[in-house]
């Protein structure tokens, strides 16, 4: 009984991170009863998303015709300290902070099953090239800003290893409790990690 | 730094049902790795989504050049019987079962705060019209398939008195322990229900 239009929307839909097949025909039926206007706009976005850029240093989506993202762009910015993030929302977070000052490379995924995918490893080693021909060989500081679990714990080591001699030194954020938590519902190694890092 | 289009991107997406803020930005960056034949692709399939029609009878979303959708044309179907679902999903599960040969009416929503919105309104009154003006004033059965909670009870207790002298008789899907279901983690109210219509 799924009209076929709506059948092959579904598909697309279902193709998306964290939406299955019910919610995707949920979306589908709801596209249905949008207004002619509302998808025309929504066709726009996806066409004028097909003109935008991805930064070769740091991996950001930018608009423009510019050879880079407007945060690698920026001469104000460190370009001798930068920031490993998993996806662009964590860029976005740290964004929004106001407080560094530094650039980035997203790295667009995690290792898993013990290594890294072919285009994490791409990206780490565009990182490695831009630290040995255009910033003199090596960096002030890499800061691995990835998730605190098992798969960034484990991408931690791997991006140390190899950028070991290219930064003075490689840090990784804090961990804790964090503000506004409650030390009641935190977990045992966050406890740990807290007392470690106690000042 | 979210750019200009993504920003547009996140608002569209934000607007579908069950989609937050957050994954609405997970999305958008999502859909700005996409190969470009794949942005086209779901352009395309936006375009096509434009020309879908709602049957007049049923409001379920059909494609073709009809005046009515395929359950609605097909003669085969009993006419004199009428199930009032909320949405297509509802309707798309009915029809899987293969075993329920009349027509539908998709009402878009349940009753919030007390009364009907005026679209669901609307789908009734074209039903009432429907009934007195093309099918000799009464029907067989008018079946109220819609979900077991207090907005589904309220519902159906509007709809019965607007239709009570328009079908010879008003039914409800039977309620009780699911095919599958334990009785052990069964809530109370199913429990009562299951008791009440035991056979």
């Amino acid at each position: 009984v799924i009209p076929e239009v709506i059948r092959k929307l579904i598909k697309i839909l279902m193709k998306f991170p964290s939406i299955g097949p019910r919610q995707a025909t949920r979306l589908a039926f709801h596209l249905v009863h949008q207004e002619k206007s509302q998808l025309e706009n929504f066709e726009q976005t996806l066409k004028e998303l097909q003109k935008m850029r991805i930064c070769p240093n740091c991996f950001f989506p930018y608009q423009g015709n510019y050879r880079l993202c407007p945060i690698c762009r920026d001469n104000s910015r460190d370009k001798h300290v930068i920031t490993i993030v998993e996806k662009e929302t964590d860029l976005i977070s740290i964004e929004k902070t106001k407080t560094y000052k530094g650039n980035y490379l997203i790295l667009g995924g995690l290792a898993k099953r013990e290594m890294l995918e072919p285009a994490q490893k791409q990206r780490l080693n565009a990182l490695e090239r831009r630290i040995k021909y255009e910033l003199g060989g090596k960096v002030k500081e890499i800061v691995i800003a990835l998730n605190p679990n098992t798969y960034g714990d484990f991408t931690f080591l791997l991006i140390k290893k190899q950028f070991e001699n290219l930064a003075d030194k490689i840090t990784r954020l804090g961990r804790g409790i964090p503000t506004g938590g409650e030390i009641e519902f935190a977990d045992k190694q966050t406890l740990i990690e807290a007392f470690k890092r106690r000042s």
